[in-house]
Parts: C-alpha cells; sequence; structure tokens
C-alpha cells in the first residue's frame, strides 16, 4: 500500500499536533456519551423500540467507540493504568447496546433478501428503513404481512422461521442491555465518562508530544490488514469465493471473513485517528468521504456474512420442511454472494483511493 | 451496435462473394456429416459412452447445425422447397444427438458445483474431463466415491439425487437417440445429405448473386439480439439480477434467459455465415477468437441456467430430507450466479470487440 495517501498526520511541513487536541476529542466525546446517556433515559429506554431510544444508544455506542478507539492509538499519552482498565469497560457498553439492533438488522435484511428472491413487487426506495442493502441490489422493504402472499410457501416459511428465531434473540438482548443499563458495572463506567469530560488524565510524556506518528501507526496497521487481504481476487467480479465452503461439513466454515471483519475494525481505528488529528470533526479531513464509503462495504460484507450463518443456521432446526430448507439454503447462497460484492466494492473503494491519491 | 466491426462480408472495397462458396461450403459440411456418420456406426454408435462415439455424435451434430444454419441465412439462393424440409430434419437430428451429452454434462456440472461447495480438495485442472467450470471457478473434477466422504451429509444427498435423475435422463435420451438413428426418417436425412454432398440445390437466382448482404443481414439480426439483452445491467458486477426469481412461485421462473438463449442461437447462425463468405475454415476472418469467447460464454449461460433449473427440479422431489434440500438451494443460487457470471463474461467480450473493431 505504498501508494496509499499521506495526509497531515506524516506531512513534515504541516505542525505538529499537540497532546490538547487529543484532550479536547476526549472530552467532546465524553459530553456525548453523557448526553446520549440522558436522552436513552429520558426516552424510556426500558421501552427499546422507541425511536428516539433507538437514536440515544447508537449515539451512546457511537461516542464509547471513539473513546475507545482513541484510548488505544494514543496510549502512550495517556495514564496508562486508567486508559487499560477504562477500555474493556466501553467495548462491554457498546457491544451490549448493539446487539438488539444487531438482530432486528439482520431481520430485516434476510427478509428483504427474501423478498427479492421471490420476485415480489418492491416498495419503492424512498420508502426503505434500515440498512440499506446495497447499491446494486434493488430497492425495496421488508415484506408486510398483506404483501407475504407473494411469497412462495417456502419462502414464507423461512421467513417466519426467521421472525421467530431471531425476534426471541432479539428480545432477548433487550434484556440483556436492559440489565446491563441498571448496572453497578454500567454506573462505575458513566462516573469514569463524567470526570474524563473534565479532566483528561495524560500522561506525563504528552506536554511535548505530536499525535501525529501515533495516527500514522494507526494508518500504517491498517494499510498492513488491507495489504493481507486477497483483493486480486476481490477485483475479479465473480470469484466464487465466499461461497466456496457453503456446504461445508465444518461448523465455522468462513474463516475467511476474519481478515475483512479485523480490516473493518483498523479502518475505524484509522477514521477515529484522523479525527483527532484534524480537529474532530468527522468529514474534515481529505479522502474521509472515500474512507467511509470503504467503511460502508465493509460494514455490509460483516452484516451478509452473519445473515448467511443466520439462515444457515435457521436450516438446522429440527422437523422443518424441505421446501423451507431449500428457500433457506437459497437464502444463504444469495448473502454469501453479498459477501463477496461487498469485498469487490471495499477493493474498488480501496484502489480508487490509492490511486487517486498515490 | 452501430460501433461493430464491419468485415469483409460488408466491404465495397472488397470482391462479390459468389454461390460458389455456399455450394463448397455445403458439400464440404455434407461430406463432414456422412464421415462422421460412418465413425459413429463403426464405433458402435450402440455402446454410447465411447469416447470415439462421443466425437463422432458431436461432429455429426456440428455438420448438421452448419448445413441447417446456411439454409437460413442463404435461403434466397437455394432450392425454396429443398431448404424448407432439410432445415427441421436436420434440427430433429442434432437436437436428438445432444440430449445425451447434455444431462451428461449437466450432472459434471452440478457435482463439480457441490463439490466446490463443500471446500473439498479439487483435482488439478489437467485431470478436469468435460465442461469447464468457467475461468473465475476453481479447477476441480466431479467427485469419485472415495472424495464424497468430503461432502457433507446434505450435499452427500443432493449429489445421489442428481446422480439418479439425470443418469436416468441420460439413459433415456440415449435410447431415444438410439431409436432415432435406425428409423426410416433419419435415412431419408441421410440420404439427402448424401445427395447435398454431390449436388448443391441452387435456384435460378444463385448464378449472379453476392452472398455478402445476406452475411450482413445474420449479423444485422445478432446486433438486434444483442441491443435487446440488459447489457447495462450485466456489466455492472454483482447485479443480484439472476437469481431474482430464484424463489418464485412461477414454475417458468426465468424468461429473463429468454433472449440470451435467443442471442447464443444468432451468433451461432453469425458464424456459420462468416465461414461461409471467408471460404469454409473456421477461424479464418478476423474477429473469430472474440465471436467464439463471445458463444462460449453464451454457452456458459445456457448450461448454468439449465443446471440450476435441475437442481430446483431434484429439490422438489418428495419425502427428501431437509439437509437435502437445504444443499440444492444452495445449488440452485450457485448456478443462477453462474448464469450472471456469463452474462457479465459476455458483456466484457462483446463491449471489447466494439471498442477494438468500431
Amino acid at each position: 500500500m505504498a501508494t496509499q495517501h499521506h495526509d497531515l498526520a506524516d506531512d513534515p511541513e504541516a505542525r505538529p499536533v499537540t497532546a490538547g487536541a487529543l484532550a479536547d476529542y476526549l472530552r467532546t466525546q465524553a459530553t456525548e456519551f453523557l448526553r446520549a446517556l440522558r436522552r436513552h433515559r429520558e426516552s424510556g429506554g426500558a421501552a427499546g423500540a422507541e425511536p428516539d431510544s433507538v437514536g440515544a444508544a447508537r449515539a451512546l455506542r457511537r461516542a464509547a467507540r471513539r473513546i475507545s478507539g482513541s484510548l488505544h492509538t494514543y496510549r502512550p499519552l495517556l495514564d496508562s493504568d486508567w486508559s487499560e482498565e477504562m477500555r474493556p469497560e466501553l467495548a462491554w457498553v457498546s457491544g451490549t447496546l448493539a446487539l438488539e439492533h444487531a438482530h432486528e438488522a439482520r431481520l430485516e435484511r434476510l427478509l428483504l433478501a427474501l423478498q427479492r428472491l421471490s420476485g415480489a413487487v418492491p416498495v419503492p426506495a424512498q420508502a426503505v428503513e434500515g440498512p440499506a442493502p446495497g447499491p446494486a441490489r434493488r430497492p425495496g422493504a421488508a415484506a408486510t404481512a398483506a404483501e407475504r402472499g407473494n411469497l412462495t410457501v417456502g419462502a414464507a416459511k423461512a421467513g417466519a422461521l426467521l421472525e421467530r428465531q431471531l425476534t426471541l434473540a432479539r428480545t432477548r438482548a433487550h434484556s440483556t442491555a436492559l440489565q446491563a443499563l441498571g448496572s453497578s458495572r454500567f454506573h462505575a463506567v458513566t462516573d469514569r465518562v463524567a470526570l474524563l469530560a473534565s479532566d483528561v488524565p495524560l500522561a506525563p510524556a504528552a506536554a511535548s508530544a505530536d499525535l501525529r506518528p501515533l495516527a500514522e501507526a494507526a494508518r500504517e496497521r491498517l494499510a498492513d490488514g488491507v495489504a493481507a487481504l486477497p483483493l486480486v481476487t476481490a477485483g475479479s467480479p465473480y470469484n466464487a469465493e465466499a461461497l466456496v465452503h457453503g456446504l461445508s461439513p465444518d461448523p465455522a466454515p468462513h474463516p475467511q471473513d476474519a481478515p475483512w471483519h479485523q480490516v473493518r475494525l483498523l479502518l475505524r481505528l484509522h477514521r477515529y485517528a484522523r479525527e483527532v488529528v484534524h480537529g474532530g470533526r468527522e468529514g474534515a479531513a481529505p479522502g474521509d468521504v472515500r474512507l467511509f464509503q470503504a467503511g460502508q462495504a465493509l460494514d455490509r460484507h460483516r452484516d451478509a456474512s452473519e445473515a448467511a450463518a443466520a439462515a444457515a443456521q435457521a436450516a438446522r432446526t429440527s422437523r422443518i420442511a424441505p421446501a423451507t430448507a431449500y428457500a433457506l439454503g437459497v437464502l444463504h447462497a444469495d448473502q454469501r454472494h453479498e459477501v463477496e460484492a461487498a469485498r469487490f466494492a471495499f477493493q474498488r473503494c480501496w484502489q480508487r483511493e490509492a490511486v487517486s491519491a498515490g
């Protein structure tokens, strides 16, 4: 990735970025965290599915990820004990809050796919809520009960089975999230974030430090991660790699997905590291749009990978009809092709970035 | 397709091509037909699966298609009664002989795909027999009994089911072909081809005719057929169009394949028309390689379309296990993606041709 862009973070002409920028960023994100938490409580987080509650939970996770990511990238500039205790707690908060939404989005994605595969008349794109099924897909929205009439018996039964299983999982995740939000562990995290909003525990070395080499190191970790991806294959359309283990007897048949999931996390860390250096404003730095698009492709990769696994899992339910199993097989393969399509989209995005900034 | 290449057939600088070239071509193909028929009988066509018998049947079909195609394209230059009686008989011969091989190739393709989907270790490419699974696919060969151990129970059962059904279909096609070859109808065709090898029934108008406008008309019919294809969609990788009706309740869910099948036939007619104009030698005309490749993409499209249908059909067998149905669903979707990949390959091939010769 020698042709990757080199921006402010490693431009020797630019002025150093001091630890003050990191302290500002962390204070801002801590304040966002507390504000989102207040919104979440006021919207009656217990009700769960309220739109404002969902938005507040998303904002909470967003701030938690940014604080956690900055603690990681800029660790040498922060009090190390504090930083090492804080990170897993923030990961626990964002992970716990993410689950409910993930199950809901997965169900939405799978029902949309079943509808598309049944050739049902799609709802106009404007009406689409939830995760977009990718730019190359037909516009559509999950089938309502009335529209289900368009589905075949197999597809309808597969949809009902997935709805049952993923709704159950979502309900469990919701209970877990509620328990977590009421726990003393969560109150301890909140107290720490409240402290962070006023006082950032910088390390003694931070006073004379430049943030840019640390941001550059995050960029290099991403570049190394991307270099390990099979991008030549991914850039060759219809390479059929993603479904190679579609019928494997291996219970965890898709180790091929792991390096992509890893790059998704590294890309996120790189983006947050840039936000700090560029004054905390998302979208302020050059190349932000393309990084965002690359991240979207990797989100779609993760979502499709997990949706495919959910379809395969549902097919293992005992005593299902062959027609249901057949529909789940088609659905699984469809989502694995979405995985492949997302890799292709990432490769294109990444290549464009390398060429335009190289 | 205004940018499509214009070759000898419509180059006003070139000399006219007389009906003599058509007569030569038809005599040559009639001789090939008779030679292939002799080889087929000598190899004991009754035994069916003998390699030389297979090669002879292929040569027989090849000559029959070329005679039939030329009768169509150059109809105004030939005795019309004779030509109109001859064509359906030749189509019957090549169609009847093609079926056995088609069932065999379909089974081979589906077993290879099941093996690939199971992540089974593939046999080196050198060992591959039968239809290649496409350039982007992993090399492999259909599973032997020993290798089946690598397949999951679902994939193995799906393979066994497909083997049973397609072997039965092949056996029936073999009997039908044997009956046809022994029939008085076939002997009548052979007698006519034998006459053609010495005496081509040209129309009175043929004496002063130029073949090139008729060859050009065949090229235009192909261009019109291609213009009606959704090539913009096909050229956008992972457009997910081919699987749009993958779970449709419609028993004939893929009318979208029909225009591609039609272009496959028009491309063939164009190629044969060019062979006549260019003195009967395949590969002698400019652009032959690309036309051949475009034809291969359309063959692959047809094969994958029919293999997908066979997998869907097998899934309708009563009392199959859910795991078998699931494997057939994955297999169906995989082959529908092969359909999409073949359309993409055709689009690339066609675009390259238009650009390089426009």
